[in-house]
């Protein structure tokens, strides 16, 4: 899916949310565990109840590897089956890859050849040949991580450059924008440092933001997208837990929708808000 | 395998070897390919003829990856004939994942549990909670980038932080002794920058190192040994395609067993002249 489109799908669903699918076969119901492939049941109808309401889906591959190839198996037809429902939604492989670049071009084969993903996300850490081989494909996108959400972001991604008095986000928000064009690049960002977005605005206007954090990890929405929307929305809001495990019995998907309809609904506001829709 | 018995491995093979199994599937022997599983018997054979002389192998996960399930099929039963050759071998999955820390524990579970490796490559970039829980398995290890060896490594890694002087890679060094002591974590520092051991000995004499970048690389085994090795050794150098694909054709693991031998007699010599063997 290319740059354009993404807008159009944003607009015409009047939703810049992004489903992590991080279904941790020891969390997702009980009342499944009897079927075939639970995880897969799971995700299922997870994607029947809210994909009308989401532009994107990022199935978390940790949480399918862990289960070895039957988890390998559980992704594939999640992938299918999100396909099958709607071939325009967005959908990111996060599992935060990156190698020397012979075997950055092996992962992108297995996210963009061997699976049909979007969008792969990649860590900054080995550089520029650990990106490219990701960027050889048409309408295929890097994510790149730049300011995570997480308490250990504080440990490398603050530290400033003595030359450039760049932080270590900020030369990877900067070199990343010189490897990839916004229409084959995003940038993570973690919505648990809204008001950073700015910032960042300044150094990327035009590149998407996958921004996680929202919901489980305590970061707003409404500062997310005050901050980090641009105009073309510019910014992918994901939420994970707080949508697939807001509740554990048999209504489990009925309660997923609410939460994404709420979310949704929201973002609608902001949207409109900012002229966008 | 804890710190004392790979030290006792190494003595008795004379050799700080690494084998890194990146069995592209392009690259194999063609007389492989009429076999059930190419991959797999590739390997075996690899394995057959070098494990006399080599500590540990290192499966790099991208290239098992890229096939899908049957990729991971071939990674399994890899990792089981190595266990079945020969089960003092410490066995590395090249993964080089990372992530927050509900997802790092799910890939913790994939290799140390699902699969039984020793030790997990993990790039460092999102911080301690993205490494602590592959922390939290007795004599299992934890192989941290901090120097790699390929030409992004100056995108970030040099970046020196202007309050400390310390360089990226440098306070990794320093982040990573503090989360994790020698008997459970190692160093990813690149051959191609042998000279730079010295400096990285400063700041953690006692851990162990994973030097990538001996031969296809262009790094140099003499300078790895004189720069880098301790009086535990302290090394563990890999090497991958200069060994499994020195040839092409069906004598491919006679040649790898001539490769591997010759460097193990090489290192057989530093280990004699640091009077360890």
């Amino acid at each position: 899916m290319n740059y354009i489109k993404l807008f159009e799908k944003i607009k015409e669903k009047s939703s810049f949310l992004c489903i992590g699918l991080d279904s941790d076969p020891l969390k997702i119901p009980e009342h499944l565990n009897d079927l075939e492939d639970p995880v897969f049941e799971f995700n299922k109808q997870i994607i029947d109840s809210t994909h009308q309401y989401t532009v994107a889906y990022k199935p978390n591959i940790a949480f399918y590897e862990s289960r070895g190839v039957d988890g390998w198996i559980s992704l594939q037809k999640t992938l299918d089956y999100i396909r099958e429902v709607d071939d325009e939604i967005f959908v990111i492989a996060d599992a935060k890859r990156g190698d020397i670049g012979n075997t950055s071009k092996m992962y992108a084969r297995t996210f963009f050849e061997t699976m049909d993903f979007d969008a792969l996300t990649v860590a900054p850490y080995m550089g520029v040949d650990s990106v490219e081989p990701f960027l050889q494909y048409d309408d295929k996108w890097v994510i790149l991580l730049a300011l995570t959400s997480n308490r250990g972001a504080d440990d490398f991604q603050f530290l400033k450059d003595s030359n450039s008095g760049e932080s270590l986000f900020e030369r990877v928000l900067a070199k990343g924008k010189e490897w990839g064009s916004k229409d084959q690049m995003m940038f993570v960002a973690g919505a648990t440092r809204a008001e950073m977005l700015a910032d960042i605005r300044n150094i990327i206007p035009d590149h998407f933001l996958l921004v996680p954090g929202v919901g489980a990890q305590g970061g707003s929405l409404k500062e997310v997208a005050r901050y980090g929307m641009n105009d073309k929305c510019g910014l992918l809001v994901n939420s994970s837990r707080a949508i697939i495990f807001a509740d554990n019995g048999e209504n489990f998907a009925a309660v997923a929708k609410e939460k994404t309809k709420e979310l949704q609904m929201e973002m609608k506001l902001y949207l409109t808000e900012k002229g966008i829709i």
